[in-house]
């Protein structure tokens, strides 16, 4: 099967540097770190990925302690109209089903948090229900759920708009609460679908690289799911100068715009961002086509069994932390990746240093 | 480089199934695990990874709620003769410079522990260094480091022997103790040149397969360390015909020796293990040549830099839980992949189920 806009041009959507885009990550800060790195008690480099994250998030944080005591993962959840289609072997009160799951620590991102110490925030931006205030759950519904994609737009721009905002001011609130690392996962039936779409957009690779089972359709739904998503880019009019932006509305989903606003935030905030799987990947790498430079606070937490995932994470050009074949989304993978980030940021601030502890150097 | 044991046999070495070789692991106690795991809300083998981890844990405990709460790392040092032939970057003396950074709290492992909340334990099988006592060392020196294996047997048979009691000791104790869960490390410069000469023992491949930079030794030093490896297995007499046991004494390491013992005595007392690295594995590899049940046990925390891990990986079956680039033994790769597969123990006992959530099944 071909995506439509395969012919259009050669090239994957062209990134959009904005005229702020300033030196995100400064050298003399990574200077430090690598100077500290080799003066702990390690050969050079022996800790290979952790070097690299402890590194890395020292230049975002620019601080030579940085902490990580301070974790939230963000769960943006929303209802996709494009269920209707029947592209899901769930159906879709399962969205909602779930946020009570969450509200009630139920979830398989309820567990991992706790693991992690990452405290857990839902935030409705649009599922199809309503719900009573709960303290764990953010209420920022737009509206009960995009329209169906494959008939027209998702949202409207000003709910795209109004979604993205959603990311945005969580993410000023998370530095205004001090945390040191946040995730963000998802939920919403039918999402997987709004992701191939905007990775087929993104990418311009062909349906069958980037629509995967989801949460487990038959190999006759996913031929399905693939006309599905064809048909919305068709309809809604992409080509090669949709603007990202563009993207996200015609056949994006709130979630996925709350998310995307949250990395575009969290950019200017410096703080690291541990995204997930294949929806929360399609929400970074439209904030990466948006601002290059929000790939400096991003961590990919881990690869999915999702096809599209690798493409959008080579797209935006990141090297995911874990290879556990997990496909659940909710941000259960970047969480069990915040433990490993934790032990890298550890490591770097709580190791001696082969003065400190009286240990010889190479020969 | 030609390996002196690839012409002997195109096979590796043959493992030897113990007379008191019995079913391991229980179908009944795997059926169980697995119908547990469909029954919690997320689709069915949507945790990849997580969900065999859960399920092995299950097998190997037999029990309906696997606890995860007590865990120790067991890092096991020693010296090595063959540090005389020049083949590591750093001297001998960091081996006990090392273990007195474990005893202060200052080394990798002992971050990476504090994260996974593992007790650190350091076990002195033979370090060429005395220690004061201390609560978190364990004296269990049989002698003052190895010989050189390049001119002659590392170890007598008595010491092998009674090195794998230490290991064996150890993990009774560990039983005693009700431990959830163990890790095994090690600390020895010199060691992975021992790692190696067993791995190509074991593996029959080519020195270039087997041989790896260590904590990084120059390219010339690198095809060195080759050559002394052939030779201290051409001076030591191994052929396709040599024992696992007898590979261990004439080229292994007393760190070494008490893995495999600790390995081989964790099965039968049925306390899963995490390996780490080259060495560790090595000395699990040598525990699956004596008795292949030990499989069901282990866990491969990660995949390390150093070229024969992977070899090693391949000879026991086993596939890695982490990827990260590490190259530091201590146990610290094991350690961080003792926090997935505590969450994996944590999904599987306090995940609601659909029914308990009143989340809907699959359409």
């Amino acid at each position: 099967m071909e995506n439509p806009l395969t012919d259009l041009s050669e090239q994957p959507l062209e990134t959009v540097p904005s005229a702020k885009c300033a030196v995100h990550v400064s050298r003399d800060w990574q200077a430090f770190a690598k100077a500290k790195l080799d003066s702990l008690t390690k050969p050079p480099g022996s800790l290979g990925r952790l070097e690299e994250i402890a590194a890395k998030i020292v230049s975002i944080r620019e601080q030579e302690s940085p902490g990580c005591s301070n974790k939230a993962v963000y769960v943006f959840a929303a209802d996709h109209g494009v269920t209707e289609q029947g592209v899901s072997a769930y159906p879709k009160a399962v969205t909602q089903q779930m946020v009570r799951n969450f509200l009630a620590n139920g979830a398989a991102i309820n567990v991992f948090a706790r693991c992690a110490g990452a405290e857990v925030i839902v935030v409705d931006v649009g599922v199809d229900a309503d719900f009573d205030s709960h303290p764990s759950l953010v209420d920022k519904k737009i509206r009960h759920g995009t329209c169906n994609m494959a008939l027209g737009p998702a949202m409207t721009e000003s709910e795209a708009s109004a979604a993205v905002e959603v990311g945005r001011t969580l993410a000023q609130e998370a530095r205004l609460q001090n945390r040191d690392l946040i995730a963000v996962g998802e939920m919403g039936i039918g999402n997987t679908t709004a992701a191939a779409a905007i990775t087929a957009a993104l990418s311009r690779k062909p349906m069958a690289e980037v629509t995967g089972w989801g949460t487990g359709v038959s190999p006759q739904a996913l031929i399905h799911k693939r006309h599905v998503i064809e048909r919305a880019i068709s309809v809604n009019g992409l080509d090669k100068n949709s603007s990202p932006l563009h993207v996200l509305q015609k056949v994006g989903g709130l979630e996925v715009a709350a998310m995307t606003g949250m990395v575009l935030e969290a950019s200017e905030q410096r703080i690291p961002v541990v995204i997930d799987g294949f929806i929360s990947t399609a929400a970074a790498a439209l904030a990466y086509a948006v601002e290059p430079k929000v790939k400096d606070i991003l961590f990919a937490g881990h690869i999915s069994e999702e096809p599209g995932h690798q493409v959008l994470l080579e797209y935006v050009g990141l090297d995911p932390i874990l290879s556990l074949g997990m496909r659940l989304g909710e941000g259960t993978g970047a969480v069990l990746a915040m433990m490993v980030i934790e032990a890298a940021i550890r490591m770097f601030n709580e190791m001696a240093t082969f003065s400190s502890a009286g240990v010889s150097g190479a020969l």
